[in-house]
């Protein structure tokens, strides 16, 4: 078979540490009225694809074929679709589907819809598991199909979908703009973000890193200062200073948090974007009590919220580092290898789809106008 | 000796689980220019004396005086005092120094002000140790002098100056108001304040418990519902519903953190405002993901916060469910022992100071005009 009945992935059958990619057919959900097809053309390679993989988080259905950090071409669109086109260029991340019916969908919160499916290993009500964009196509209901704009390229754009809104939109809910103080731990994938971020909102931000070979890259990104965790009272000089620290690392259980929180102006919040296979550390309550501090943790983002984001970058010129690596076997392997190993800077985009699956889908009607991008601050490079 | 030279108080010399009281003299620190002295006629007991006299919070000094919820009648001020005079009727909570001058408290953040001291067992900059109110008197800078509006009573006054602060504080931090769904876990000294001020706020309160022979003082508190935790499915009903629970109960070790952190909207809160002599309960990232929530801790509340809160008790007549117990060694005694078995309705106040402590001190001026109440809202009930 082929597109529409299949799509064509690369799976893997089995967790592993060192995960070996297998072409193979996947049977997508079935399509309806409000469903877009999309012909992929791009898709980043998140930490999250690591944990999944390796079975950091537990166990996974299999055969699976990961990626949250899709970017690729309207190709079909059900009836009812209204916000893109055949022909759009546009993004899906790490959350495919909700009730949109509930509370939180109702309050753009979707990303915390209790029926909410993962765009890899999620399970439609239906029972159909959820592939994800390491494969020739991926459907999605248009609420979470997203237009990317004009001038960021593909290769670029597709971290964004995940790593990007994944540290956006705790800074916006956090109010973080003019007169924040952020501190950003750790300078990877997120963390690159983060200090980007950060920084187009308008905070002062602060990179906090074991690693002092990332000063440069830190300050290249926008940081005003660069704090080295490796002297034992690093955290001294920076008592009450930050308005805000968003932990990018997943090494949260080997911090010393009292020096971190110590560094959190009062009333300040200590942020966890990743999700570390081990437990935070353990806390006391009077680790929280000399400046009535706050740990939080946060999934994704909304639609609203990627839909700035999106702008924001198109009108900052905002781009990610990127590597990119042609999507294969052996080029699914080499990615997740380089993401496991922390070695990427800062981020790997699987790119060359058309060589593997060829020109799968034809465009078959021209775009139409577009109704998403109705922010008013939106002002996009021709 | 005496005063103004010595205070007496009661005093424990060793930490114990069974404490006895022995009357002694204390050396106050010295006298200075914004100093109040305050001949004491109330002291609430607070949970923190028992953790302190218990020895759960660790060592502390020996003897000591403990009680940092006093009220009595100003009977010297300072020369540079201004906001309080001889006569005037006055509180002391939980803290009674800071710096003044730093970054925290020129942002009426006192209450977390690096070099604070307690209202006991505190360390002044001379060496001076701090001691408490289950004594004579009291010697305080005027800044955390509280002016005790007319239409509440002693008893009932003094336990606001620490359980009081210490739940309202948060409440108006997080913008608790109208609107605002408010759960209380634990309906104690703590607890039966938290459902008042959240109630008097504006909000929507619920009390969670684990003891529903508590229903009834619950609601009458102003509680529009009362939650049992006896069912293991307890928190099933209320999925995603309160945007605040200030956590008043001391066994948060003992807790599923998990079907609590359930019950709370998206981004809402669990705020911790005891500290527990164990750690938090370990956590994991995946707890607090569902909703994006947080964790917090607060301690006590500031100067501006203290005055608020008495305006709105004194405008809203609400009064502290107090038992009182006269002050002296087998008083003491029973007073702690009845806070650290949890069976006082809801708080216990010692009272009786003149038949110990005779009039100690004459009020040698006139009372003159405070400059204190100047917030708009406050109507005292003549």
């Amino acid at each position: 078979m082929g597109y529409p009945e299949t799509f064509t992935g690369f799976v893997i059958e089995s967790q592993s540490t060192n995960p070996t990619f297998h072409k193979a057919e996947l049977k997508p959900k079935v399509f309806e009225d409000y469903d877009v097809d999309i012909a992929i053309e791009a898709c980043g390679v998140c930490g999250s694809d690591v944990h999944k993989i390796t079975g950091g988080w537990g166990p996974c259905s299999l055969p699976l074929c990961v990626g949250h950090e899709v970017v690729g071409k309207v190709v079909q669109t059900g009836p009812k679709v209204s916000t893109v086109a055949i022909g759009d260029r546009v993004g899906v991340g790490a959350q495919i589907s909700a009730c949109l019916k509930c509370e939180n969908c109702q309050s753009n919160n979707e990303n915390y819809c209790p029926h909410m499916v993962d765009t890899y290993d999620g399970r439609y009500p239906d029972g159909t598991v959820s592939q994800g964009g390491y494969s020739s196509h991926i459907r999605a209901h248009e609420y979470f199909v997203f237009k990317i704009p004009d001038n960021i390229e593909s290769a670029q754009a597709a971290p964004m979908l995940c790593a990007g809104i994944t540290t956006y939109s705790p800074l916006v809910r956090a109010n973080i703009g003019q007169g924040s103080k952020v501190a950003v731990v750790g300078i990877g994938g997120l963390g690159h973000f983060g200090i980007m971020w950060a920084k187009a909102l308008g905070a002062e931000v602060y990179a906090i890193s074991h690693s002092p070979s990332k000063e440069a890259d830190a300050i290249a990104l926008g940081a005003s200062g660069f704090i080295s965790t490796c002297d034992a009272d690093w955290h001294k000089p920076w008592a009450f200073k930050f308005n805000f620290i968003l932990n990018t690392a997943d090494a949260a259980d080997r911090f010393n948090m009292k020096d971190y929180m110590s560094t959190l102006a009062v009333n300040g919040t200590f942020h966890h974007v990743g999700l570390p296979d081990k437990p935070l550390p353990t806390m006391s309550a009077f680790n929280y009590m000399p400046g009535g501090y706050s740990t939080s943790v946060s999934h994704i983002g909304s639609r609203v919220e990627m839909q700035q984001m999106l702008s924001l970058a198109s009108e900052r010129k905002i781009t990610s580092w990127v590597q990119t690596i042609d999507i294969s076997e052996a080029g699914c392997q080499e990615a997740i290898q380089r993401v496991q190993s922390g070695q990427s800077k800062y981020r790997v985009t699987l790119v060359g789809y058309e060589k593997v699956f060829g020109k799968t889908a034809l465009v078959t009607q021209l775009p139409k106008a577009s109704t998403l991008f109705t922010i008013s601050h939106v002002m996009f490079e021709k």
